[in-house]
């Protein structure tokens, strides 16, 4: 398929009705989940804050997975190594598992499985689907978020002309990205940083507000290579944040490109932002003549893992 | 006091006894702390996960702390405006609350407070005294580990040429730093970042393994100015990783540094690592003719954020 009707898909899958049951008594929460798979791990992280909320993003899992921990395993392709790992580690602990994919071995591996019905899009592309059942299961969507979102996602496929020019401008001076984000916005700007690697693939970074005022602005003021970097930054609805955004960008004679989240709900205006860095990324990809769906050497790496391996040092 | 001097003092920090009584019951940890400070709190999640544990890096807390919640503040000013935040937040929800610095505010903010000894270091050379109060209460640091560990810190102290040596070749090329950690070097990847923003003030990012496999890993293949990046990686103990880090490097054409840790046991193996990373960027700065004690810029951005603001946008 092609990428942009990939892009064009994912409002769509705000519709998506796929839901688990949660366990009566639960007192931790626990998602694992890679790469694309792995980003609507960290939204839900910035979303729910009820129950502590752990990441697992390898082969290992925490010491207190136990009976009272829901654990949530996350992969589209349903045969992400890592995430297989992982969820077998938490059954043998008894933890409550509940596993989230299109297909695959993923799919026996839990208490409770929530099938995503399209199994043909880049797991990438898949970011809402695998999201709404969190949300939906948790409670956090409102229809009228849901609506709202669908607005703005479509408004981005109708008119994606703004994030096109950040990604021309990138491409003039074949630029690194950085992206700061801040709360609820973390996890976006991890998002972008992985679709720059991805779709237009090059390097790419992110980091957040306050915490890049403690390291990051001592390097914004004296570092070399300054000018390779084209930085973007997300505007807050905190003014403190916002403070030091402007701040930060002025002391260190800085320029910030700052995007600004539309919509009125925290739902709304995080799934604009992830939509509107599909879009400049994937115009860069386009820029620079790169096949954003091409991830053969993702592919490749997993099959050189499954040879034999002599010779090589470990 | 010089900054060398300071490097020399951390393994005199393992001598601290610094701790705090574990509550009764509890059933998660939270940890508030930024930049520096926030170090020791990303090394003891490595560490510790007997229990769910939660970073906190801005002004606003968890919806779930709690009477049940250990809530550690963390701040080796005792001034950080973020960690008071928090720390007055957490107590207002009956959090367990601990609080660390040498000096500061915080030190009213809580229901037990460790003092630290020293007042007059930069924040980031005081990590060990961050982190031993976390690790003498949870019981995580047996005498022969510490011991282990003051050895291969008085190693580097005396022989730092190999980290040296890096620094040479990133000042060769001014290149931008960059550090692949994994488990359990994750926190050590990122405190590699804050040293060289901080100590030689340049740009530079941190990301671990198998996560990055799954992204940085097509851009690695494909991106521009790849020339401009020095790459380090952690070796690790667990040969999946060290079989992906080894395949990633083959396959994407890359040439990464690989440190190897020394140290039988995990925390010798972090500080060994941590301690590294101080001498290569301390020695990066010398070479760059920059003192990597000013922090100004963080001070300055401290001092306009009290301002008044009229006609700044928010």
């Amino acid at each position: 398929m092609e990428f942009l009707e990939e892009l064009r898909l994912m409002k769509e899958q705000l519709k998506f009705e796929g839901r688990f049951r949660l366990p009566k008594n639960f007192s931790n929460v626990v998602l694992s989940g890679l790469g694309g798979s792995g980003i609507s791990a960290r939204i839900f992280q910035e979303i729910y804050s009820k129950k502590p909320v752990s990441l697992v993003e390898g082969y290992e899992i925490p010491d207190f997975v136990s009976p009272s921990t829901l654990f949530i395993s996350m992969s589209y392709s349903g045969n992400t190594e890592e995430v297989l790992a992982a969820a077998k580690a938490a059954k043998k602990r008894k933890a409550h598992v509940v596993t989230i994919s299109s297909r695959g071995l993923l799919e026996g591996y839990g208490d409770q499985h929530v099938k995503i019905p399209r199994p043909d899009l880049q797991p990438r592309s898949s970011l809402v689907y695998l999201l709404m059942p969190l949300l939906n299961s948790f409670g956090l969507a409102e229809p009228k978020e849901i609506r709202e979102s669908y607005g703005l996602l479509s408004g981005l496929d109708g008119n994606p002309e703004e994030c096109y020019r950040h990604a021309r401008s990138i491409a003039r001076s074949d630029a690194i990205p950085v992206i700061y984000g801040s709360f609820p916005f973390r996890a976006v700007a991890y998002r972008w940083k992985t679709q720059f690697n991805e779709n237009p693939k090059i390097l790419a970074y992110s980091s957040s507000f306050p915490e890049l005022n403690h390291n990051d602005t001592m390097a914004l003021a004296h570092t070399y290579k300054k000018n390779e970097f084209y930085f973007m930054v997300f505007a807050s609805r905190d003014k403190r944040i916002n403070d030091r955004i402007h701040v930060t960008e002025k002391l260190t004679r800085s320029k910030f490109n700052i995007i600004n989240p539309k919509g009125t709900s925290q739902l709304s205006r995080i799934l604009y932002l992830v939509h509107y860095g599909d879009y400049l990324s994937y115009k860069l990809s386009s820029i620079r003549g790169i096949n954003p769906t091409d991830v053969s050497y993702i592919e490749k790496l997993k099959t050189m893992l499954k040879k034999p391996k002599e010779g090589r040092k470990a």
